[in-house]
């Protein structure tokens, strides 16, 4: 399948996935969210070739999800930190993680959990609300498609 | 960068990625939630050659986000249906489509919006919550990893 046409297609999930569909992305903005920023720390979590991890790199940075830093520590590396439209996937990143601890683990498998830094318990499952409130069902959402 | 070695990480978004970080395949449950139950219809609507959309849709139905029912018209086609564990990926959607409408369009650029059938409002934007219900920024949230 061909993934260019996705780039102007009206549908923000579709151009979203365009964009950030591979599973890499998203893992090298998990391993940035969890507080990575060096490029060794990204390649020890990824098990990734240092070119084909640079070219991710890359396009995260030209994509503005990641911005480069010089190193906190005053050291000659560079940091990779998350922008603002970097951090903003973080729901993505959590409803990808309900449902894979929800149908892909067996009972008492080992499950990294995500949890509020306070008390320490998991996140509250993620919700689909109308804008008063109303809590919405599968057959309670629609698409609205623009005129092409 | 390979993937097999995610089928077994204790990290649920890795999982997740691992069986549905391909873009198509969100796109087929995208489609499916709007209502798309025929082969014809996928094809259509995602440009794909027959064999290849053939072996995505038998993956869904292997992993039992689909499945195959007979056509509901009494005709000799099939139709494919979301599961419960496919339709529980509809967070994963709203999210991918929140994040695209806000950060990939141009404003007044046409752009499909998820609404409630009620209203014809857009959904409220997904909030992360912790178990008493405190709205949680980024870094209110940690990851706890199993011990190895």
């Amino acid at each position: 399948m061909k993934r260019t046409r996705l780039e102007n297609t009206p549908c923000p999930t579709a151009r979203a996935l365009d964009l950030i569909g591979d599973w890499w992305t998203l893992l090298i903005v998990r391993d940035a969210m969890r507080g990575m920023t060096r490029f060794s720390e990204f390649q020890r979590s990824l098990g990734a070739a240092k070119n084909i991890l640079s070219t991710r790199l890359k396009a995260l940075v030209a994509e503005e999800i990641l911005r480069v830093e010089p190193a906190s520590d005053g050291s000659a590396y560079q940091d990779y930190v998350l922008t603002d439209k970097g951090i903003a996937l973080q729901p993505i990143l959590v409803a990808l993680g309900q449902w894979g601890s929800e149908y892909l683990f067996a009972d008492g498998e080992p499950c990294t959990r995500l949890v509020d830094v306070k008390n320490r318990q998991p996140l509250r499952k993620i919700e689909l609300r109308a804008q008063d409130g109303r809590l919405l069902e599968s057959q309670d959402i629609t698409a609205v498609i623009p005129d092409a």
